[in-house]
């Protein structure tokens, strides 16, 4: 029996395969661009061609897996907001067939970025985390009481449709005011464009003439809602967003007003989130997250107005540590470490 | 040994304190009004002449304690907002002093009506809950897992604080827009009086001449904002947002206005919480929940408009189910289901 771990990260954009040791480092690595519009085999095939690439040895300990939801959970029946071809598919059951006898344990990619801050990265020790993503969509988990938080079917840590402004934007859920709709990359970056932005032409809005120049760049390709297309939780898809961030960087008075309007709204959703639930600490990570200061700064401010309370004043927002193994971190951690991040059951 | 749990309940308004069966059964009872203005060992006093009255018999199995926070938890240093002679009171110990060599284990009063609702009451069998209490104060706890989640420092369940219109009015923490500026019976009150409502004539706005009969009653005896005075968690203290709500049913259109504010805001922060922590059920006690369909018919549109993911939709809000003993339940349950409702250690 080997102790190593094999992690699955099945996203929108790529999919991943990795073998990890009990530390949590991942020893080796294997990616595949996932299939536009591949159906279900072919997506599967896309799968099994990974792991025979990866060459598991024989023997491993157990597979984690995370997955863009929803998914019926711990069952694993996975129906990806950005994978048309699964719907209701067996992922969890399809991957338990080839490695039989062996723990195969399934949860939400968001959910295994958090349970990967709180294992390897940011969050070490925290008893009481949020571990958050903002990029093409806004998503997270929730550590209390040192333990992963599923909530009643597996989804717990939907930070980003906690309500920040109920006459706010609809969101992708078929709600309002949700923070997703406001602070998701594609949503900023569209109301940044409301506003006058044009991307790339930092001072555009005080040169117009330049907004029409050959060359700007159209916001279609992650410009829809959340839950009809692109990465939700990854840092792929958010260029748009990054050149407003950039943008703001330079100055641009829409682009700044745009990541104060982002943070504003990122910080008064935490503020709920530290009040529910009592929290030390949130990491925060995704392509947006990367704007800095320009970000961080109106969220702290927001977050400081709206957490008053003795007990929580006390949390720390942070960026998340792990870089793009993450995702096969967390997952390999809900067998790894399952004793914390792995209630249901074998 | 005996079989039964001493169990202690602290409010503003009164102290409590009662013999509780394994099964959750209230056996014996005592209760005294709250010593107005007491320094810190006439509360004492209060609490002891309580218990000698009670008389617990020998070997009592321990003792389960709710009292208004804040305080340090778990130690139990209490600084009820409402009791300003205990500041810093070391009232776990003194209990602990008093009964030696059994558990002596405290909560904030709002979590211990939480966990009686989901040991004893309308939340049995929830594995993802939420008890909330809107009175004078609104508050709450969390169960998810099927266990207590504490938080951090014992403060988890502040529904209360989760914000529901960051543009809002201030709050008694500090902050704004908080549920609890919005919703508690007495911010109730005070809104629908700056809208020209008259406490006990219905039908006032329609007829401004009744407004300044004599017999028109003051606000001030409850309307001191969270955290200066009054009972925070309990039906005490709410008469003027009773008798708006029996204006409301009559028909007053300010009255019915001011319903449909609170339990919108009721709907949307419920909504918050249970998209961030995957919800099967909220229980909502406290005077004002007595309103009805009053409040919980806008309270159910606004949860609704703001819950549409697949998993969230499952929620259902309830009534709370325990009258006014639910306080000495949830104290004992921290003795005698301990396995689910205590996590610190003995």
């Amino acid at each position: 029996m080997s102790d190593l771990t094999l992690a699955v990260d099945i996203g929108g954009t790529k999919f991943a395969a990795g073998l990890v040791e009990p530390d949590g480092r991942v020893v080796a690595a294997q990616r595949s661009a996932t299939p536009p519009g591949g159906d279900a085999e072919t997506l599967w095939e896309t799968l099994t061609g990974l792991l025979d690439r990866l060459e598991p040895p024989p023997g491993v300990a157990g597979v984690g897996i995370g997955c863009g939801g929803p998914m019926t959970w711990p069952a694993g029946e996975v129906s990806p907001l950005n994978m048309g071809g699964w719907r209701g598919f067996p992922l969890r059951e399809r991957l338990a067939a080839r490695f039989p006898g062996i723990p195969v344990r399934i949860h939400n990619d968001a959910i295994c970025l958090a349970v990967a801050e709180h294992w390897r990265g940011a969050g070490r020790g925290s008893a009481a985390m949020l571990g958050m993503v903002v990029s093409t969509g806004v998503g997270g988990g929730l550590i209390l009481g040192g333990r992963l938080i599923d909530g009643g079917t597996g989804n717990a840590g939907h930070i980003g449709h906690v309500v920040v402004d109920p006459g706010g934007p609809q969101c992708g859920c078929g709600g309002n005011g949700c923070l997703e709709a406001i602070a998701r990359g594609p949503g900023l970056a569209a109301w940044a464009v409301a506003q006058g932005w044009s991307p790339g032409h930092a001072g555009s809005s005080q040169e117009p003439g330049r907004a029409s120049e050959p060359g700007g760049e159209s916001l279609r390709q992650d410009g829809e809602p959340s839950g009809q297309g692109g990465e939700l939780y990854r840092e792929e898809g958010t260029a748009t967003a990054r050149r407003l961030a950039a943008d703001a960087a330079a100055g641009d008075p829409i682009a700044l007003a745009a990541m104060t309007r982002a943070g504003r709204a990122l910080g008064v959703a935490i503020a709920s989130a530290v009040n529910l639930c009592d929290l030390d600490l949130v990491t925060v990570g995704g392509g947006l997250s990367q704007a800095g200061d320009l970000l961080f700064g109106p969220l702290e401010k927001a977050l400081r107005e709206h957490t008053r309370m003795g007990f929580a004043g006390r949390v720390r927002v942070v960026p998340a540590a792990l870089g793009q193994d993450a995702g096969l971190v967390g997952a390999a951690a809900l067998v790894i470490a399952g004793d914390r991040y792995w209630s249901p059951g074998p």
